[in-house]
């Protein structure tokens, strides 16, 4: 098996342009990392193209599996790799998945209409999961589901439910075209309560940026725009925590 | 006014350990920054002991209220103290509150047990300030809420409840004392899903570390233990995200 021992090595230098957006399009994959997230990746069959790891997996299943395509790092590499402050030591590449015709959608979606921080994007995928949803679809200036930020704050939802990324517009006329509800979340009183609202098995719910909320000419096109209530001083909530609510509050428990 | 043009001043130096928690708690000071904060601060009547602002902040009405112990920075020293890629230029010095002594706690109170990550921690406060909770105590190993990140991700919630810090055993006896129904969070089917508990008035949530959740010697000790359905194939929720949907889900809205 191949040893990489120098973080000045071209190949790992090549790895770690794998966090900017443009060179995941331009490769067609992108970079994971950790145990947890390798393993996930594996399990729902995504196409690994290469694999490292340090010394300690030597033995592991997975360095069997792909052993072609595995190479041994020294710790170094591996925390020059890492976006974490304690590595793993296991990272692979992943062949980013063909985008199939969009089909018509079904059940629960959550659509993200600019939301930037990597962190929120990447909780807000791993909640729709968790409580159930169908799927997420990302605007185009939404933070790239690929990162490595992204991935790693996902904890492998990413491999179990689809997410699309497209122009909002098309996604909201996709929505509508699905006989979907269209819910628009905005911090405004005179939007509905989100508990007020009738139950719903097909439904869209929009989160909107961190500082501008969903854009007007998006809410315009909503069947319903929806609140949480504030009952303290707070002037609004984390959007990936108010995701979180939303999701929950509208999903029939 | 008195100018700072080094960030190799001795006071600068001072004021950028104030990030670590024993010097928060040798010198009874913490520091805020960005201006949405320290207006809050300052709406709220916390104790200014010192204001750092760039030039273009001369003629706010802050820097001509605390002009006494106000400070011109340049752009370099704003750059080094703080803790964000596009500082604002305004930073303060705030007097630690005393601690009353613990009064009977009543309504609905967020416990935390050893949460660690700063940004959950800030984000849990926010929430539960919006969500109209009472307060929020904190384990003594949770991340101190006197940190810049945390109060960073608080918002300004910080100057709406009362955050108290204490031992986790205490903090319980503390709520029994009260009779507070206490509800411990666990990911575990075994629990009683958030949802089918009865509206309660006065109740204490527990939400645990990011990696072991709850402990075990606190779980014996609540009344119930709840938790919330995992409908899709995530292995569970960010303990921030999951205090929202707990907070919101048993707020009687």
């Amino acid at each position: 098996m191949k040893y990489i021992e120098s973080k000045k090595n071209d190949e790992i230098k090549q790895l770690k342009k794998l966090s900017a957006t443009k060179n995941i399009r331009k490769t067609g994959t992108y970079l994971i990392e950790g145990f947890h997230l390798v393993r996930e990746a594996d399990q729902y069959d995504q196409k690994f193209e290469k694999l490292f790891v340090t010394e300690n997996y030597s033995d592991d299943r997975l360095v069997k599996k792909y052993y072609d395509i595995a190479t041994t790092i020294s710790e170094d590499v591996s925390e020059e790799i890492s976006e974490t402050k304690s590595p793993q030591g296991i990272f692979a590449v992943i062949k980013v998945q063909d985008v199939p015709d969009m089909p018509t959608l079904d059940g629960k979606w959550v659509i993200l209409d600019d939301v930037q921080d990597p962190g929120n994007v990447g909780t807000i995928v791993r909640t729709a999961d968790a409580a159930g949803y169908n799927g997420v679809i990302t605007s185009l200036n939404s933070a790239d589901t690929y990162q490595p930020k992204v991935q790693r704050s996902m904890q492998g939802s990413q491999f179990h439910l689809p997410i699309y990324r497209m122009d909002i517009q098309k996604a909201l006329k996709l929505a509508k075209d699905s006989s979907l509800e269209i819910y628009g979340s905005e911090v405004n009183k005179s939007a509905k309560p989100y508990n007020e609202l009738p139950k719903t098995e097909n439904f869209a719910l929009i989160m909107g940026n961190e500082a501008h909320g969903v854009s007007k000419d998006v809410l315009v096109n909503c069947d319903e725009n929806i609140y949480i209530p504030i009952l303290g001083k707070a002037e609004s909530l984390n959007v990936a925590v108010a995701a979180g609510v939303l999701m929950y509050g509208l999903q029939s428990l």
